[in-house]
C-alpha cells in the first residue's frame, strides 16, 4: 500500500480491532505512517443495547483520534434464517458487504481487519475439524483482492502474521483505552469459541507455541494450495477443447479426457473443481466424492458415462471429451429426451 | 499382494496387532486368502519381565493358530541413550529394523503392521503439533515400499483405512482372546498417548467423526505432498547442471540459478529440500528456515553468495549455479584458503 493510502479500519470495539485502531494512529502521528484513515463499525443487531453502546464507543474513540467513523446497521438474525448459514456466517458475510460498500464509496485502497495469529490457529483448527481440503485449511492471507470483483480494493491483516490476541488487549490497556467485551465471544456454544477457550489451551500443554506453529503451517499449506491451484488453472487452460460440435454452446468448455489423464492426481483434483466452479458458480455442497466420481469418469477405455453433481448439475464423457450440463440442461435434456 | 504371498505379521501382543493377525488367520482359513504368514514379535527390552510374557503369549498364539513366530530382543533403552531419539523413535527404528530382517531373512512380499485410523489421525495431530511441513501431515500410507532399498519388499497396513482402534478389541473379545496391555499406552508423559486420551476426546466434542475426518484429511495432504515431490522431482532434473568446471566433482550436482527461478515457490521448496538430502543423506535439524535461506541465494542478480546448513555443510551461489559443500569439503576449502 502507498504509505499515504485510503485505508478503511473494521473496529468492532474489542481489543483486537482497538488496538489496530490505535497502532496504525500512532503510527500515523508519529509520522511512520501518513494513512488517511476512515473508521466502519457494523452493529450485528445482534446484540441489543449492547450494540448500540458498541457503536457509540467506537464513534468516539475514532473522534477523539480525529477519524471520521461510519456506523452501518444489520440485521443478522434475519439473514442467517432467510440464507440458512448459521450465525457467524451471516454476521461475516454481512459484515464484509458493508466494509466493501464502505471502502468502495469511499475509494479505498484498501480494508484493514484485526485478526491476529490466534485467528490463523483457530481457522486452522477449525478447519481441520469440519475436514476442509488444502483450500481451508491454509486459512487467511496477510493480503489479498478484497473480493473477485477486480477492482483494485485490497483486504490487509497487519496483525495476522505476528500479532497475538493478548498483546492487543495488553496495548489498549497501555494505550488506557478500555475496550467493549462481546458475549458472543465468550458463549462457548459457538465452535470457535471451544477452539479458542478448551482446544488451544491443551495444545499449549504439548507445545507452548502451538498458536505459532499452526498459524506456519497454515500458511505453508496455503501456499502449497496455491501452487497446486496455479498448476490446475494451467492444465484447464491445456484440457479446454472448443469444438464444433453441438458442445460448443456449452459453458465451461468440455475437456479434453486424453489430456486430463496425464495429469497428477493432486492437480487434477483442484482442476476438476476449478472447473465445475466455473459450470455452477459454486462449490457449495460438491464434496470430494463428487469430484472423484468426475475423475472417475477418466477411467478405462469408456468410463462410467455420467457423474451427477448436486443441484441437478452434472458432468458427461463423450467422444474423448467431458460435457458439462448445468441444471437447467440437463432438464432441457430429459425434455428433448423424454 | 499376490493372494498367496508371503507375509511376516508384526504382532505386539496388543489389541490392534492381535486382531490384525486373527483376521488375517480367519480370512485364510474361510479360504478368501491363502496368505503364507510368520508372525514377528519384538521384545524391545522396556518392560523387564512384562515384555518376556508379551513375547510368550505371541508365541503361544502364533503356534495356536499353526504359525511360526520369530522373536527378537532389543535394548531400546540403550539405543535412546546411544543415538539420542526419544524412547518411541529409538523403539520405532528397532522394530522396523527387526521387521525389514525378519522379512528378507523370508523371502516375504510383505510386513503387514497394525495402524489404525487412529493412528493416523494421532500421527496428524502429532505432526500439526510439531510443525511439520505437509510431507510430516500427510502421515501413513497403506502401501509402500518398505524402505528405500528397492528390493521389493512392501509394508502394507490393511487397517489403516477403515479400522478404528476399539473395533481391533471388540474383534479380539469377540473371538475369545484376551490381548496384553502395554502400560506405555497408558503413560501420559508420552505425547501419543495424551493425543489419545486427552487430545482426541475433546476434538470428537467438536466433530464425532473427528478420527474419519482427520484420517482422510492426512490422505488428501499426503496425496498433495506426492504431486509437489513428483513435479519437484521435474525441475530439479531440469536445473541439474554437470559442467566441466571444479564443481564437476561436487554430489549433488550443482542447479541452474535461472532454471529454479522460474520454479513455483512450493514445488522449489520441495526441490531444494530432496537435493540438500542428497548432498547430506538426510533432513536432520533442517528446518524451513533453512530452505528459505537457500532459496534466498537466487534472489537478485547476485544475490547473498552462500546459506549455511545445520552440521557444517553449505550452499554457495557462483556463476548462475548453485553448488552443495559438504561438511568436510568445507574443511578442505577452509585448509585450502587458509
Amino acid at each position: 500500500l502507498p504509505q499515504d493510502a485510503r485505508v478503511v479500519v473494521a473496529v468492532s470495539g474489542g481489543a483486537d480491532s482497538t488496538a489496530l485502531l490505535l497502532a496504525l494512529d500512532e503510527l500515523n502521528k508519529a509520522g511512520r505512517l501518513a494513512l488517511a484513515l476512515k473508521v466502519a463499525h457494523l452493529d450485528h443487531g445482534l446484540r441489543g443495547e449492547a450494540g448500540e453502546h458498541d457503536a457509540r464507543f467506537v464513534a468516539e474513540l475514532a473522534a477523539g483520534l480525529g477519524y471520521e467513523a461510519t456506523t452501518g446497521h444489520a440485521s443478522v438474525g434475519q439473514r442467517a434464517v432467510r440464507t440458512r448459514d448459521n450465525l457467524e456466517q451471516a454476521a461475516r458475510r454481512e459484515r464484509y458487504e458493508f466494509l466493501g460498500a464502505v471502502g468502495r464509496a469511499w475509494a479505498a485502497h484498501a480494508v484493514v481487519v484485526a485478526h491476529t495469529l490466534d485467528d490463523q490457529a483457530e481457522t486452522l483448527l477449525l478447519a481441520l475439524l469440519r475436514g476442509s481440503g488444502s483450500r481451508g485449511l491454509g486459512a487467511m492471507r496477510e493480503r489479498r483482492a478484497f473480493d473477485e470483483s477486480g477492482d483494485g480494493l485490497f483486504l490487509v491483516r497487519p496483525l495476522l502474521d505476528w500479532a497475538r490476541r493478548a498483546e492487543t488487549a495488553e496495548y489498549c490497556a497501555a494505550r488506557g483505552v478500555s475496550v467493549r467485551a462481546d458475549e458472543m465471544n465468550e458463549d462457548e456454544e459457538f465452535a470457535r469459541v471451544r477452539v479458542r477457550r478448551q482446544l488451544l489451551p491443551l495444545l499449549e500443554t504439548f507445545n507452548p507455541r502451538a498458536v505459532e506453529t499452526l498459524a506456519r503451517t497454515a500458511r505453508l499449506i496455503g501456499a502449497e494450495a496455491d501452487a497446486l491451484e496455479r498448476l490446475a488453472a494451467k492444465l484447464l487452460d491445456a484440457a479446454k477443447q472448443l469444438d464444433e460440435s453441438d458442445a460448443s454452446e456449452l459453458a465451461p468448455p468440455p475437456l479434453s479426457v486424453a489430456v486430463l489423464r496425464e495429469a497428477d492426481g493432486a492437480v487434477l483434483n483442484y482442476a476438476l473443481r476449478g472447473w465445475i466452479k466455473e459450470g455452477r458458480g459454486n462449490l457449495r455442497r460438491i464434496e470430494a466424492a463428487h469430484v472423484a466420481a468426475v475423475a472417475a469418469l477418466l477411467l478405462g477405455v469408456r468410463g462410467g458415462r455420467v457423474a451427477e453433481l448436486p443441484g441437478g448439475a452434472r458432468v458427461e464423457r463423450r467422444r474423448g471429451l467431458l460435457l458439462f450440463h448445468a441444471a437447467d440442461n440437463v432438464r432441457q435434456g430429459a425434455r428433448g429426451h423424454g
